[in-house]
This record gives C-alpha cells, structure tokens and sequence, in this order.
C-alpha cells in the first residue's frame, strides 16, 4: 500500500490507468511534460534518463511507449525523489522506472557516461513577459542563472549519451536560436523540430526538440501539434493519447 | 510597347494585374518566390534590395505590399536583366523598381552599404535527395559551391542592411540549424520564423526566415504556412493573395 501525505494529491494521468502523486501547493503537472513524453523517439530496449524528473511524470508515460526500456528519471530535491518513487510503486513499474537523487552536473561521474540511448528534459523557461528583453538587473539574473541551467542540462545530456543518442527537451520558441547553438557546442545536432501552437492560426510559443549525438545535419520538422481545436476541446491528436475516460489534463 | 522575345512567354502573376516575362525554358517561377515576396515585412519608405531577383517577380509582388518603397533586384546574368526590366516597364513600374546587373559580393561598394532597410533573397537551395547526406565528391563539391552561395548571400544582406534592418530569405527546413548559425555569424539575428507544410499534417519542407540586422534575440514561430487544402486545392490563405481570377500560380 502506497501512502499519499495530507500535502499531496493523486491524480489520474489518463494514460493507460496511470496516476500520480502532485503536491497540493507548489509544482504541479502541466502538458508540457506530457507532449515531451509523446514526442522523444522510444523503442524497445533504450536505456533513458529523464534530467529534472520532478514528480516522475516522464518516466511515467515513456513507460506505456515501449517495451523493455529501463528509464531512469534525475531529481535534486530529496522530497520530490521520494514523492515520485511512490507514485513508481503505485503503478507498479518499479521494474522499468528508477528514481534516482542526483545533481544532473555530475550525474555522469555517478551512473556512467556514454551509455544512454535517450535523454529527455523539461528544463525551466525563462519567461520575459512578452519576449521583450527586460534590463531590470534582478530579471537579467535570473535570465544568467536559466541560461545556466539550460547549459548544464544540455551538458549532461551530451555526456550520458552513447554515439548516435538522442536528447529531446520541450523550451520555449524565443529562446530557439539560443538552443540551436548550444546544442551543436554540446555535439547535438537537432534532428526533429515540432512546433506547438495552441490553436492552428496562432503563433507557437513552445517547441519540441531532438538532437542526436554525433549527427551531420539533416533537420526535419514534423507536421505543427495544435493542442486546441478550439477553446476548451482538444484534437483529436492530443486526444488520441488518453484512453476513453477523456481528456481533461495538465 | 514592350517586346516579348520568341523564346519567352508573357504569363499572369494573377496579383493585381501584374504580368511577368519568363524564359520558355531554363528557370521559370515558382511558388517560392511568391511565399518570400508575401512574407517579408514591408513598410512605407523601406528602401529593398532583392538579390538574385531573376525574372524580378519579387520587386513586382513588393511593390503592390507597400506604398513609395524602392526596390532594387540585383541580378548577375545580363540577359535576365534585360528580360526583367521589361517586365518591369510592362507593369509600369518603372519609379518603384530598378533591375540592376551586378554581383552580390559586392554590390555594398557600387550601390553603398547600411543604407537598406530590407534585403530578400530566394537563394539556391542544396537537395540531397530524401536529406540523406550523399558522399560522392561531385556532389559534395555542389554542396560547398551552394554553402559558399549562402554566406555570400548572408554577407551581403548584412553589408547592405541599415541598424535593425531586415533580411528575409526562404530555405531548407534541413539547412535551418547552419543557416540560423550563419545569420548570427553575420549580425543577423533570425526574429521571425515561418514553416511552409504542403498540407496541414504533413512536416514541412522549406522555412521562411526574417533576420534583424544587430537585434538581440527573440525568436517569434508564425502559424504554419499550409499550401494545399487538399490536392490540387490552396488553402484560403493562398487564395487571398490574388484577386477575383482564380489561384493558378507557380
């Protein structure tokens, strides 16, 4: 029997019977990570980390995506490793799904470098309110620490990975160039692109990602992933992930 | 009276009234240019450069986009700018548009260099064939000569852009990772983008690009551009282009 704590909540994903375990305040389940899971390349027999796994969401869902993949989601936060382990437990895929505490700057030195198939992440954004650059020098900090952030994660990725492995993040669209050029520094081409747009006739303000290690480039951008056919009902795309118990997420 | 020579054809642009004089055989329009000449930004007073204009129907769909805009293709072959300087006298736009025989690499020393508010070029492309990387020398000489045609072309926008002036061009979704390293390279810093899918659920192949000379960056993804609605039929958006004759372009 798994335990869920007064401060937490269990929540359906939707997919596959799965559920997990959120905190009430704080962090909380969005689509993002849910259209990251949907969009990394995964088949039978990877080996994948998951950096900044947060309630295990990825792991989660990657699990449903193929067989025999042994997925390894990377968390700092010792409450959120622990949270998350239960809700591995919970859905009793214990067998492909470790939890594992862990710095993602070092975490090569500690499970191995170059013997990861697949690496995915939902690093944090930074939002500018708008994308106008904004000169306060506090918010021009917090742009250097994401910034920051974003190299490690891009790093790490370019470490775990073996010859030909792929990285998949999920970041915002104003920040793509940026990205671009950080990925080819890290030896990541970017392979696959998709942009998100919430409706078919808006801007996209998010994009998926997947570079591979190693790689000559060679880009490919997938078909746009409209979330909303229109206000409050998804496609058919995002609906046809859920089973018949519908489609209320994130 | 202008001429049309036995071996060209006088064809419909179906945009305003405008007609265009194009070789029967050799390079003929395409759809293409007409995407680019409907995705740049333009504004009142812009002063254009239009590099590799070719049969100029790039400077004739500009020129119905804004008013009292001066534009200047510059193309190096003498006989297509012959050819297209008729077209131009033919549509009478004579006080707008000025065909002009030179060479991109440097036409900033004839025509004077950060005085320019907009740059756009339709500029060769490099297909590998499915985007497979072919070794075989011959082809990978083709594919410098067409790298080398890029930069030149990148160069030479950014040479004869003004501060904050922009560059539109129109490539390979494949070649968008180098081209946006390229840009940057030459103080371009890409601000629009615009992916071009034939239909709404297939990826897409080529990318419409908009670069602000010495911009910081911040990356804005329109909403797909979709070609066909279904075989044989454009999309309301390319409809909308051209008046009550119908939609045969290209």
């Amino acid at each position: 029997m798994v335990n869920i704590n007064q401060d937490e909540t269990l929540d359906d994903l939707i997919i596959q019977g799965l559920q997990i375990i959120q905190k009430r305040k704080g962090f909380r389940l969005t689509l993002d990570s849910v259209l990251l899971a949907h969009f990394v390349s995964v088949k039978e027999g990877d080996r994948v980390i998951d950096l900044g796994t947060g309630t295990g969401v990825i792991p989660l869902i990657l699990s449903t995506r193929a067989k025999k993949i042994a997925i390894t989601g990377i968390e700092i936060q010792e409450e959120m490793v622990e949270m998350a382990a239960r809700s591995v437990l919970l859905n009793g895929r214990e067998e492909s799904i470790t939890i594992h505490r862990g710095d993602i700057r070092d975490i090569h030195n500690e499970l191995g470098g170059g013997i990861y198939t697949v690496v995915c992440a939902n690093p944090p954004y930074w939002t500018m309110g708008g994308g106008e650059v904004n000169v306060r020098p506090e918010l021009a900090l917090a742009r250097h620490e994401v910034a920051c952030a974003l190299e490690d994660v891009v790093s790490s990725a370019s470490k775990l990975l073996n010859y030909q492995g792929r990285f998949a993040l999920i970041h915002r669209v104003e920040r793509l160039v940026d990205l671009f050029a950080l990925l080819r520094q890290y030896r990541l081409e970017p392979r696959r692109i998709r942009l998100i747009h919430s409706f078919r006739d808006k801007a996209a303000h998010l994009v998926l990602v997947e570079a591979r290690k190693s790689a000559p480039p060679d880009l490919k951008a997938l078909p746009p992933l409209i979330i909303y056919e229109k206000p409050g009902c998804f496609t058919s795309e995002i609906l046809s992930w859920y089973g018949k118990e519908g489609g209320s997420v994130g």
